[in-house]
């Protein structure tokens, strides 16, 4: 049995492949993820991925198939570079942007949209995060402020309405993988890292971050000594680790918060640690399903075509 | 031939054993360098170690060689562990916490000297730089201030004569390592980083670590964003992600330096690196030869035996 879409939305990450095919009144038909992400293909791969994964899928209209995809299928080593469009930008014309890789099945006609760059304040790039923002901006007309996006590399991005005024991107989810592997605090956290003093830690971790986070590099090495002098245990060391750079990463950015709430975009998890820390300094954070949001953006993206 | 010593004093640090023979008007008799660090060693390989590299020493007067110890050798996973003396605590005072490992060899008498550790303002350890610092006091007399000591584990301690008022340890040169190694910033670190960028990325990295040092987790991406968008190439990227971690050190630390000189107590390299950063905000950084200020310490804390 075949499956009719009038158009396909995909957000090709590096690690995962999500796909959502879109019924004519814009309801999803249907919602597919692969694991063959950017990392794990070369580029000839690309094309055969997609195709195998909507094999089965028919236009529900006549020509070929509208495939739309956002992420790291445009970046460098993906499958065709979307060059970037540079920040302060409008969200609204990403599709102005998009490049048009040859499929061997006639049947598909995939665009992949740009990124976004900035070479002022400070030279920065993001991909797929893009679309999360136009997301964000289209269910939720008139906001203007910043939006925090957690994970290995958490963007913080300034929106007004759908333009893009600038952004930031913090290492925190990769900074707090390798030092747990590959630094001398993994003898602190060698061990079971989530038993009861995980809690704790992380809020320790996070109430010194926020006050100094300044001081990163010192109060990392406080996890090692804790551990040594002060019998901390690994779930400790773990949480402490985790909140120490995640109140780092919003004291930093402290001054650009205010008061209003601030919309998370990331993993649920993710998001309601951030939240929490969000909590402390007296800010509201709001978890956004991530998945919802780049849906939202693919669907925006593709109603503002010129 | 055997050589003659009033007695050996001994660096033990993680990657090398180096040892002094003293000759009873206390200059120096012989100089050695083992690869045999602490980190090479399992505890019972720590004895027959040093009788290997002593074995053709004699005492200069009756009884037993005095062999006196600084540095890993007295950590947990050393020879045998020397308990923390903890500050605020005199230096002077260090051999007062030694620890005195058996030898089968009954000509040698080792003792080995304690680290130093703090609970407030925050837990932290050291083990070898508080023999370094007891060499500054005691190498100028009545010196009172901040005392930065680069490496792996940056310390910055704060003395008065020869006590020791409280310390914190960076763990810059870690975090630029396994950054180097591990983290995406190492795509942009692929290939000669001793090129002619690297001076111009140091002072630019050096620059924004100092203006901004709570902004640490996002600039570490510029290292990214910048081979990405504005074809910085490697050597240009290494020198920027160097400066921009010891810059960050700095000014992290700006607070406790005022207006004098600092002494750097380190590889010569090294400090040479901290000495021009310390030099952008108009200070003075005074490099020691680290060699010679571990032998004073060494030195000190046997003359002020009980």
């Amino acid at each position: 049995m075949s499956m009719l879409a009038d158009w396909v939305g995909v957000d090709w990450g590096t690690s995962n492949l999500r796909a959502w095919g879109l019924a004519p009144d814009g309801s999803v038909a249907f919602e597919r993820v692969s694991p063959k992400g950017m990392g794990r293909l070369t580029r000839p791969e690309f094309a055969p991925a997609l195709a195998e994964l909507l094999a089965d899928v028919t236009p529900a209209r006549a020509g070929p198939l509208d495939i739309l995809v956002c992420g790291m299928a445009g970046a460098r080593q993906g499958w065709l570079e979307a060059s970037y469009m540079e920040a302060p930008a409008d969200l609204a014309r990403l599709l102005d942007g998009a490049v048009r890789p040859e499929m061997e099945d006639r049947r598909f006609a995939p665009a992949i949209l740009p990124g976004v760059c900035q070479h002022a304040p400070a030279p920065n790039v993001m991909r797929g995060e893009e679309t999360q923002l136009l997301g964000l901006a289209a269910e939720n007309p008139g906001f203007s402020g910043v939006v925090c996006m957690p994970g290995t590399h958490s963007k913080w991005a300034r929106l007004e309405g759908t333009r893009i005024l600038d952004f930031s991107t913090a290492m925190t989810g990769e900074i707090f993988e390798t030092l747990r592997s590959h630094s001398v605090l993994r003898h602190s956290l060698n061990g079971d890292l989530e038993g009861p003093g995980r809690a704790e830690g992380f809020a320790a971790g996070a109430a010194d971050g926020l006050e100094r986070p300044e001081s990163l590099l010192g109060t990392l090495f406080t996890v090692r000594a804790a551990s040594l002098i002060a019998d901390r245990q690994p779930d400790w060391c773990a949480g402490y680790l985790s909140g120490l750079l995640i109140g780092t990463e919003i004291g930093s950015n402290r001054h650009l918060i205010g008061n209003a709430p601030v919309p998370l975009i990331g993993s649920a998890g993710l998001c309601a640690l951030y939240a929490q820390v969000l909590g402390m300094i007296g800010i509201k954070g709001e978890s956004q399903d991530a998945a919802t949001i780049v849906l939202a953006g693919l669907k925006a993206a593709r109603s503002h075509a010129a």
